[in-house]
């Protein structure tokens, strides 16, 4: 299993950490989370330098894409000789998107008739680009999920977990990230953003 | 305002990553959030590399020091050449530790009659050096703070953000990370944790 996260030039390291670090709970031998970027290293919106760990046309034969966020979304999403390397299918591969990544799934014509999260910056363009915002952490529909607001990038990864690895495993990973004293709470709201579109 | 988030190998992303894209929500041209590390470049628990922006000198000089988790800690905190180089002050400095970091602030004499927060795992060992662990994600006395629980350090950051510029300053950058359509709950639960403290 492995999941690719798309991470480009002024990243918001929220969206593309949380994600990372929650999924890398599972323990199986076989799971890989890599961090997808079109160069060797991407400098986060906040001058975080992070290597590489997969290639995007590694992305494009993963098992599960999300699409990270960040402040140049708008510009990755009308480059057309970018475009035309990210080559997903919904009928192989899940796939999520995290904030501005939103508009990235719109524009690859992933959100046709699926509603959608974003955050509310992006909100505008999404809607621009024909996709039905919705004003709410996290919709999925079949393999397409999207996620609005950076701390909503942990139901992107329980959903990934729990439509792979079951709700158990979901829950498991979900708790260890938990405040100390608020973990049951913290499961619980998750699950019930994701758990509607298992 | 220089905050440093002391960041070593084998680091958890989300306890360093989540506390410095909330504080880089401040958008003060003396605001400065850096990864601080004993090298020039330092490995995640999960295989993230990512570039140190500033050294462990420049974390004792520094207005703000978080010291930030991971699955090293305990070797971190035993290593008296490492340790003796970590000159923090709470005279002068605002000090924050996030789950296993809490060791290392204990191993610095900085917890002394001070409860703290760390992680369900770290928990033994804090306790262990002498310090008393409370079952909540979130504890200050004076300057100096602990937060248990990877999502904790949204408090962290929080505390930081309202302790140098102030509570509105606070809520707003929690708002901005927060889920849409949660965004109310999360400020409100966060600014609970935090504001007995301030």
């Amino acid at each position: 299993m492995h999941i690719a996260i798309l991470t480009f030039d002024a990243f918001n390291e929220l969206d593309s950490m949380i994600a990372l670090g929650i999924l890398n709970r599972i323990k199986r031998q076989d799971w890989r989370v890599t961090l997808s970027s079109p160069s060797r290293t991407v400098t986060s919106m906040n001058g975080v330098t992070v290597h590489a760990q997969s290639t995007l046309a590694d992305a494009c034969e993963a098992d599960v894409v999300l699409v990270g966020s960040g402040m140049k979304t708008r510009d990755i999403a009308s480059d057309q000789n970018l475009l035309c390397q990210l080559k997903f299918d919904p009928g192989r591969q899940l796939i999520g998107a995290q904030c501005s990544g939103t508009l990235l799934l719109a524009k690859l014509g992933l959100l046709a008739q699926v509603p959608a999260c974003t955050d509310l910056i992006t909100k505008p363009w999404v809607v621009e680009a024909g996709v039905e915002v919705l004003n709410q952490p996290f919709f999925a529909r079949g393999n397409v999920a999207t996620a609005g607001g950076c701390l909503s990038s942990q139901y992107l990864a329980a959903w990934v977990i729990a439509k792979t690895e079951g709700e158990d495993a979901a829950l498991s990973a979900l708790h260890y990230v938990a405040p100390v004293g608020e973990k049951d709470d913290y499961v619980a709201r998750a699950m019930n953003n994701v758990r509607p579109y298992l």
